[in-house]
């Protein structure tokens, strides 16, 4: 069998893989946003059925054979270096899903497949009842599940390294931690020196605006940026999220708070930026797994640079305040665009991490990355959670929770399992304000389109520099294709310092 | 191995093969209501490629060897007769879903699939767009996938006889024939006696009702029917289904048309019979085949029956005309509860099936049966068929679509490939008559329960007495265990007579 052919099964089997797992985002999605109360428990059981089907499919003999006959092994995973490029790129990422994969038994995938969505289940349960005691179990069966999972693939120091590693490749706990304390410092030190400055006038935002409206507003927006809706669309969820279930498939969700206007909008902005990195992939990465995210690290670049970089920018209000004042003409009778910038990027320490201000969200992840460490070293027990959060909240942000709703039941991840995420968002800053330098180093006048609502420059460059390269590159390289740099934080602290400073002159 | 290790084995099949069944369902009912347009094609490929795994895992050679050693053999289907009786029934059906399955190659079952997401979709386009040609290529492949199917499945005369069996077991061509000849020239007759008489008055229908008011009116009818909310929901969609999710996520879905409440009304009511009968099978079926119908046709006769012997008798709108005028209190200040039963009990030949009056809708039947007929024989071709509707819609109804919107593509079932379905909706009328008189015999009072909004004392004896059945019985055996009589048009055609002389007083 020549390579060519080899190829072309191989590619059979990586599409096939690729459907299967779109069709469990699909069952997820679905468990989101519409799925009746008690049809959970039978959904969970068809997850775990559909990942053991997928999983036993992805690691068959054949699979293996397909592998060596193109010669690629654990050490040269790219295989034959007469293969294209493209290939080689395939090949290697292929073959890392791969690896991990064969590590975990079949028993095993299934078996968390099934406690992961009764998990869900019982933390948005826990989350409206402020019970956490009720989630403590499922807490405890997800975190044993990641434990043995960084077991069968193998750590050095802490399986911490291991969780992190599927989010960001390659950088470990220690790793982040040195990005993580300077920044951490930095960031306490700014919110102390704006806590004595004025406060901006926020008082309009404390009124009820109507979920429907803010429904039609999100649609509406979410148009103006650029999002295909043929290719995708927008629901509601208990937690924001973007998942892609087909090629011309990438859906987004948000949330509607009466009396938070802000918190809707900024979701759609973020999520729409996910979606944009998955809508951009080339079509000749095709239904293939290089058309996927270089990192965790990276996808939060696009998502958080769309929210905070562009959506929270005066150049932006200018050109959708009113708009947002057509939706609601009564209650943003008063205020005008520069009232609506200060308002909506009003710093100032508070309880839910979605919510932050640009300056102390890093702070919450930073608590999470922390907590997240100590759970997985075994110096803390999930028992212990809710009191290590409250102190560490206090700590970090001035605040304490009032109830384990608005604290460590929060967010959605730990009870998908999802430990090693929340680093992504912080790095994701980072990575987003590096490219952004960049972008406007080769667009002239961006700020003048954002203000005149015109966003197509802006995923232009995006596209063409970031999403050409699926996952093909590293995030490291990527980074350095694109920017000519390393990971770094000067570019978003001085952002941030210029910008809190055009605000609050302090 | 012992019998009761055998079956736990067969059962277990049986359970994972309805759980990616049920995948499939949430695939397809995510079609019809809320994927982007451009996701179609790829869904295409994810429910072939699902349906080609169900179908492999159904059929493989496990399977076979359980069954040889229960002793079910396509003869005797039910297995060693030292089982108990509930096994029995069990191995019965599961054998007759094996036989069917192992007779369709795989590769057929997935490119079925395929091109039925593609077709529907198709379909969906040519009925907006009026554009008959557009869906005559998928419509002839669905034609074509289903002369195929019975041929692998075998047949006596026509293949038409072998999808006919797929939802009525045992009826044919000809025994249908048999039923619906003379029942055609009775309603027939009937109709043109009723044209005579003078028209009740309808015109307060014709006004515009807002579709989000009759969303919540559906949602709150739903509810007072007995709808349990945390086992199902309702959505929209084109043509309004009934679809099973999980055991405890049954879901229903309508349209809402502004200058014809009448239609989301009683789809809703429609769609809710249904899923009363899925909901109310007993938890000791189980996940398992038996939990479903007896046939379409008995399916039909539940949604039938709520939807018009009770959705459209006098006593209902005595209990719910109230309801209805708070959701619009202005475009119904005019009419009263009896008003409005005469006007929703207009008897019109009409172009549309599912908004068509009782007298009238078996004929629309009875058209689409002899055109399938006609195709399959092959004395028809599908480019044929727009000119063979209008004929016969001439002929049967005295009504000519100006449109093929209206006419030949009005009904999403041959773009599923469902042909042989259609007769199941005349079936169920009579069926669900003979249900009706049993019921009433049974059950005192059952008419003032409606008027007084109760209708626990009917979903009480359906539950007890027909869903508790599921499928172990055969339709004929069904309607003889519970009413003692074979099947009869009688009580549907006095039904009819007598509620129709009260309107009409011919």
């Amino acid at each position: 069998m020549g390579h060519t052919e080899t190829l072309e099964k191989l590619h059979l089997i990586d599409r096939e893989h690729r459907y299967l797992e779109r069709i469990i985002a699909v069952l997820q999605w679905d468990e989101e946003t519409y799925l009746p109360e008690s049809g959970v428990e039978e959904r969970s059981e068809q997850l775990a059925l559909l990942e053991g089907i997928a999983h036993a499919r992805l690691v068959s003999p054949e699979t293996g054979r397909l592998l060596e006959e193109l010669g690629s092994t654990p050490d040269n995973a790219g295989g034959d270096e007469k293969l294209p490029s493209l290939e080689r790129d395939f090949l290697k990422t292929f073959r890392h899903n791969y690896d991990r994969s064969i590590k975990l038994p079949g028993d095993f995938v299934s078996a968390a497949a099934r406690a992961e969505g009764l998990s869900q289940a019982a933390w948005a349960a826990a989350r409206r009842d402020n019970d956490f005691l009720a989630f403590l179990p499922h807490l405890e069966k997800m975190i044993d599940f990641s434990r043995r999972r960084a077991l069968y693939w193998g750590y050095d120091d802490n399986p911490y390294d291991g969780l992190l590693d599927i989010y960001e490749p390659g950088m470990g706990a220690s790793g982040i931690d040195a990005v993580f304390t300077p920044l951490g410092a930095k960031l306490s030190a700014l919110l102390k020196q704006l806590a004595s400055r004025p406060r901006p006038d926020t008082s309009f935002l404390d009124q009820d605006f109507d979920a429907e409206k803010q429904a039609c507003f999100s649609r509406d927006l979410m148009g103006r940026l650029g999002f295909d809706k043929k290719r995708g669309r927008l629901d509601i969820s208990a937690h924001p999220f973007t998942t892609t279930l087909g090629d011309d498939d990438i859906r987004i969700t948000t949330r509607y708070l009466p009396r938070q206007v802000q918190s809707g909008i900024f979701s759609t902005i973020h999520e729409s930026g996910h979606a944009f990195y998955e809508m951009g992939f080339p079509r000749e990465l095709g239904s293939s797994c290089l058309a996927d995210g270089a990192s965790m690290g990276i996808h939060e670049s696009q998502s958080r640079l769309w929210e905070n970089v562009i959506g929270r920018s005066r150049a932006f209000w200018k050109a959708m305040f009113p708009v947002l004042q057509s939706y609601f003409p009564e209650a943003l009778s008063r205020p005008n665009a520069e009232d609506f910038y200060r308002a909506i990027n009003l710093v100032e320490p508070s309880l839910i991490r979605i919510e932050a201000d640009e300056v102390s969200y890093s702070l919450h992840i930073i608590l999470r990355f922390e907590l997240e460490k100590a759970l997985f070293s075994g110096s803390l027990t999930p028992a212990e959670l809710p009191a290590a959060w409250r102190k560490k909240m206090k700590e970090y942000l001035g605040v304490e929770p009032e109830t384990d709703a608005q604290g460590v039941l929060q967010d959605i991840h730990w009870s998908m399992g999802s430990f090693g995420y929340f680093p992504s968002y912080a790095l994701g800053n980072l990575y987003g304000l590096q490219f952004w330098e960049k972008l406007n180093a080769d667009v002239p006048g961006v700020d003048e389109a954002i203000a005149a609502g015109n966003f197509s420059p802006i995923r232009s460059w995006l596209r063409d520099t970031i999403y050409v390269w699926g996952r093909r590159l590293a995030p490291e390289d990527l980074l350095k294709t694109v920017t000519g740099k390393s990971l770094s934080a000067e570019p978003f602290l001085s952002y941030i310092e210029s910008k809190y400073n055009g605000i609050y002159g302090y």
